[in-house]
C-alpha cells in the first residue's frame, strides 16, 4: 500500500500517519516528490487491508499494491488447476463443454437432451433444478425432483452433472446428487453460501457476478477456497453495460488476465452471456480461441417450448454444428476436449 | 407482451405464434403494419411472463408491457406506504434520517455514537453485525455480540435499529434483537434470503443491487412481501459505472421514479453510494431536494480508526452539522423529520 | 508518478527504469519495499505524462499521483471562477437558470419561450441551432436562420443566450450571434471544437460527455483554457450506465467533486440527463442542493408538437411551478439567482 | 412504432393521438389489450423519427419497431460489402490485417515498422499524425510531416495505408495521402466530420464510440453514407464499463451482432480494446473466431520507447508470433488474409 499526502501536507500529519502504521504493527517507508510526500507501507496483507488512513489528516488517497486474494494467485500455485470428475477434465490445456437446458423440466426432456450432447461430445450435462429468477412470477425450477431427474439422466449417459445451489439449507442434499456444485453470478458475492459451498468436497463452479470485476471474482473464489476447496472453476458470463442489444455484455478479456493472475481454469457462458442463441456459436468459438477452459451451453431440445431462458438455448441439431466447429479450431490450438 | 414480426414472417408462422398463445390461455390481437405485423397479447401476467416466443421462427422480438411487478406497484396501491417502528417513521411526508457506525465495534464506540446522534436529531440508530466484505481478509462483524451491543445502545437512548441480514440461519436471532432489518446490496437477488427476511414480521431495509435496475430492485421488493411483509423500505446506494472517482455512482433519479411507480418509501445511503466523506453531506441534501423519504449515514467517532469504511464515515461533528443543514431545508420543503 | 516493480524484479531492471528516466529529465526515487520495489517520478507533468515505462521489464503498474490538468485546478486559482453575462452570473453562489426549447422552431415559439422564462425568472435563453442528431433522418436544427431567431427573442426579453457550435468552420457566425457557446455532450473530446470555441472570446459550457468521467471533462476544459478562455462552464448532463428507465443516469456527485478540485463553475442539465419530463423539477432541486451553480432546462410551449426532444421539455406552466420551488430552497442555502 | 396508452386512458386522448399522426401523415392501428391499447404508427421512418409522442396526454410509453438506419441495414443490401484497396481485401471472407504504431514518429521507426509487418503478412500499414490526446499535455502527433512518413513508408512496403482524420479543414490533405481514412472513437458522433469523411471518395474505417451502443455506431456510419461513401469498415475498439483492469473492455459480441444487420464489415482493434499488450494476440485470435473481417493491432520496434500508447503495442517479434496464430486458424475457418 502506498499512501499519497497531499501538496501541503504538514510534517506532523506524515508523523502522524507514520505512527498509526507502526501501532498496527507495520512498516513505513518514505518517498518525499517535488511536490508530495508518497508513504510506502510494509507488512501482512490481513492488516493492511482494513486501515482507513484515507481520512487522516493530510491524506490526499491511499493506493493498494499487493494484490487483494493469495490462495488462488498464480504466485501461490505457478500450475494449472486441472479439475477430474468422472473422467471429464477441465483446465490444463482440457477443454470442458458443459452442455444442457437452463431448467430440468421432465425426464423425457432430460432423456432426449442427454443422450444427444453426449453423442455430440459434451463433457458434462447441466441442468437447474434451483432457478433464481429475477420475478416471483417465474418459473422456479423442480427442486431436488429436477435435482434426481438431472442426476439420473447424467448416469444413463455417463456424464458428470453440474447444478446450482441456492439455499445454504439444500447444501447436503445437492452435494449427494450433483458432481460439480454452480454458484449462480446473484449469489458470487453470497459470502455465507460460497463459504459453505466450499465445505462440500466438491469442485464449485463460481459465475462472475454480473456486476462484479474480474479481482473480485478472485475474491469470491478466495471464499470459497478458504470454506474448504480448491476446486474452483471460474465463469465469465456477461457484465452489465449501457449495450443494450445483448443482455449482458461478455467480456473475454477475462479469460486472459484471470489466466495470468490466477492458477483456476476459466471457462465462459455465451448463453447467458449473450441471451441470444445465434450468438452463442461466435462466442464459444471466440472463448476457446481466447484461452477458455471450457463453455457452458444452454440447449433444449425445443427452445421455443423452454420453461425458461428459451431465447438463448441452442436446440440439438445447432449444438452439433457448434460442436463441429469447435473440433478442429481445437486440433488448431492443441487444446484437448 | 407485444411480439413484432420480422419484415418477411409468413402467414404459417404469425399463425403459430397464434395458436402457441391459445395453447396457452392467452389472447391474441394481430396488429398488421407496413412492413411487419405486431401481435398483441392478452391476458395473466403470470403466464405471460415465461413464455420463449422470441425464438419462435419468424419472430424478431417480444416487447413486454405491463409492469413485472405487481404488490409493490402504485396502481396496487395509491397512496404512499408509512412505516413506523417505535415512533420513528418513514414515507409519506416523513424524512428519516438512519445513522451510526457501519460495523459495531465496542460498547463505548456504540454508546458514544447512540448519544450523539440522538442528539442531533437521527430518528433510527443503525450499525453492522454481520458484514459482508469483499475480501475475506477483512473484518467480518462481531456477529451475535455485535447486535446485542446495538440493541443495548438503541435502547439506551431510545432508538430503533437497523442491522443486516446476512444468513438464513440467523433470522430468528436477528429478528429478536433487530427493528428493521437490512438487506444488502450485494444480496438484493439472494431470493431465498428475500422471502425469509420478509416472514420475519419486521420492516425490510432492501439496498439496491449496485448491478440492478430500478426495476429490478422493484422486483426484488414483490419477493419480500411475498415472503410476507409489506413493509419494504427501499434503499438507492449507487451503482456500478465506468466513473472512478467516486466508489459507485449514486443515482438520484431513482427517488422520483420508484415513488411514481411504487408506493413504498424510497431512502438514500450516500456514505456507500459515494465512498467519500465530503460527498455524504451535499449528496444527503440533494437526496431530501429529490423526494427521498429518508437517509442512512455512516457515523463514526473518529473515522480514521474505523474497522470499516472509515473514509466515508462523517465523524460526530460533521454529522450534527448536516442536521443543521437539513432541518432548514426540510421545513422549507414541508417534511417533518 | 510511482512506479511499481514486479515481486521478482531484478536489480538490473529497476536500474533500467530508473536510467529511462533521468534520461529524459526526470528524477527517480526508490522505496524498497518488503516484497516490491516502488519508485517515485519527480519532474514536470508534461515530460512524465507521455512515459511508456508499463511496459518496461518488470515493471508491474504505473499509478499517477499529479492530477492531469492545471490550469482548471484549484490549486492554480483557489477562488471559484464567477462567469457574467450581460449582467447574469454563473459561479461563486449565483444560481444560473438557463431554460429554453431543445431546437430553435420558429419566430412565434421562441417569442413565446423567452417571455414566459424571463417572465419567470431565468438568466439566460437556451436554443438549439445547429443540432447534433444520432440519426440522420432527424431534424438537424435551422442553422443560421436559427441563431438569428434566437439572438432576437434573447434581445428582445433582455437575456444572454446560449448555443451549441458544432462546426469549426462556423465558429465566427456563432460567436457574433451567442452569447455563451456550448459544446456538446458528443464532442466533448473533439479536442480541435474545444481550441477554437476557446479562442472566441466568449464563455463556454462544456457539456460533459456521456462517457466519460469527471477527471477527463476537467482534461477538456483544459483544452478550452488552452484555446484561449478561462471562462469555462461545465455542466452534468448524464452518464451511460445500465439503468435503462432513464436516458442517461444523472450524476449529481459530479458537483461537489469537480466543485473541490476545479474553481470553474458546474452546471447541470436535468432534461437530458434523465430524458423524462416528470424528472426535471426533483433532479433541478437535488442539483442546487448538491451546490451546482445552476440548471440548464428544455422548455417548449407545447411540448408533444416540439421539433426534438419533446418528452423531457418541461411546458410553461411546469417551468413557472419550478422556478417556485427553486426560489425558498436557494434563499435556504444562501444562493442568488 | 408502437405507441403504448396507460391503463386509465380516455377514449378522448387515444383519438388525439391518432389525429396528431394522421396530421403528421401517417397511418394508426389500434390493438385493444385487456388492460391497455396500443396503436401502431404506419409511415415513413422519417416522418416517424421526431414524433415526441410520449408527452401527449394518456401515453404510457413509445416503442420503435423499424431500425433507425438504412443504407447499412442488411434490408437493403443483403450481400456482404467487400472493400478492396490496391490489392488488399477487406469483408466477405477476406481477413485484414491493419498493423503500425500509434504515433508516426521518426523515417527509422516507420521503415522498420513496415517492412517487418509487411513481411509478417500485414495487409495494411497504420499510424497516426494527427493524434486526439485526452490531455493537452499530451504528445498530438506530428501532422502533415507524420503523414508524409507515413505514405512513404508504406509505398516502400506495398502496403495501403489508413490514418486518422481529427479536423475537417485537413481533409483534403488527409484525402491525397490516405488509402483509408480513419474516425476515431472520440469522433464517432462529430457528424460533421462523418458527412465531410464521406465525401473524400475514401474506405473509411469507423471506429465505435466507447460510450456507443452498436445501434449507434450503425447510426453514425449511415451519416458516412449519406456524405457519399458506401465503403465503410465498422470497428469495435472496446466500450466504458465498471470493469478496471482493461482500459476499455472489448465488446466482440459486436461482431455477430453488426454482421447480423448490416452488410458493412467489422474489424476489431484489440489495442485500444484492451490496453495490454499481452492481451492483444487472445483477442485477435478469438475477434478472428467470432467472425470479424480483420484486426488492427499497434506494432512498435520498442514500445517501452513508444511516444502514445506504449503499454498496448506489440513488438515486432511479438507480432511475428501472433500472425505465426492467426494463420492456421484463418485457414481453419476458411478466411483469407
Amino acid at each position: 500500500m502506498m499512501i499519497v499526502m497531499k501538496a501541503g501536507a504538514t510534517e506532523e500529519q506524515v508523523k502522524h500517519v507514520v505512527e498509526r502504521l507502526e501501532k498496527a504493527g507495520l512498516g513505513a517507508h518514505l518517498s518525499q516528490g517535488e511536490f508530495k510526500t508518497v508513504i510506502g507501507v510494509i507488512g501482512d496483507r490481513e492488516k493492511i487491508a482494513d486501515l482507513p488512513l484515507a481520512v487522516a489528516p493530510g491524506v490526499e488517497n491511499v493506493i493498494p499494491i499487493q494484490k487483494p486474494y493469495k490462495f488462488v494467485s498464480r504466485e501461490f500455485r505457478a500450475e494449472d488447476t486441472v479439475i477430474e470428475v468422472k473422467g471429464s477434465k477441465i483446465g490444463g490445456g482440457h477443454f470442458a463443454v458443459i452442455a444442457g437446458p437452463c431448467s430440468v423440466e421432465t425426464e423425457e426432456q432430460m432423456a432426449k437432451v442427454a443422450e444427444h450432447v453426449k453423442k455430440a461430445g459434451a463433457t458434462f450435462l447441466r441442468g437447474g433444478a434451483f432457478k433464481p429468477r429475477s420475478s416471483p412470477y417465474s418459473f422456479q425450477g423442480l427442486g431436488m425432483d429436477g435435482l434426481k431427474l438431472l442426476a439420473q439422466a447424467g448416469e444413463r449417459v455417463g456424464l458428470p452433472i453440474v447444478t446450482e445451489l441456492l439455499d445454504v439449507r439444500d447444501l447436503d442434499a445437492v452435494a449427494e446428487y450433483a458432481d460439480v456444485i454452480q454458484i449462480g453470478t446473484r449469489n458470487m458475492q453470497n459470502f455465507v453460501l460460497l463459504l459453505e459451498a466450499g465445505s462440500a468436497g466438491k469442485p464449485v463452479i463460481l459465475k462472475r457476478g454480473f456486476g462484479a470485476t474480474v479481482e473480485e471474482t478472485l475474491m469470491a473464489a478466495e471464499y470459497v477456497v478458504k470454506g474448504g476447496s480448491s476446486q474452483v472453476i471460474l465463469c465469465e458470463r456477461g457484465i452489465r453495460t449501457f449495450e443494450n442489444s445483448t443482455r449482458n455484455t461478455l467480456d473475454l478479456s477475462m479469460i486472459p488476465i484471470a489466466t495470468r493472475n490466477s492458477h483456476l481454469p476459466v471457462i465462459v457462458d455465451p448463453s447467458h452471456g449473450t441471451g441470444k442463441n445465434y450468438l452463442v456459436a461466435p462466442m464459444s468459438l471466440a472463448a476457446l480461441a481466447a484461452g477458455a477452459a471450457g463453455v457452458m451451453v444452454e440447449v433444449h431440445p425445443c427452445p421455443e417450448e423452454a420453461w425458461c431462458d428459451g431465447p438463448q438455448s441452442l436446440d440439438l441439431e445447432s449444438f452439433s454444428d457448434l460442436m463441429a466447429k469447435i473440433r478442429p479450431m481445437a486440433a488448431v490450438l492443441e487444446r484437448e476436449i
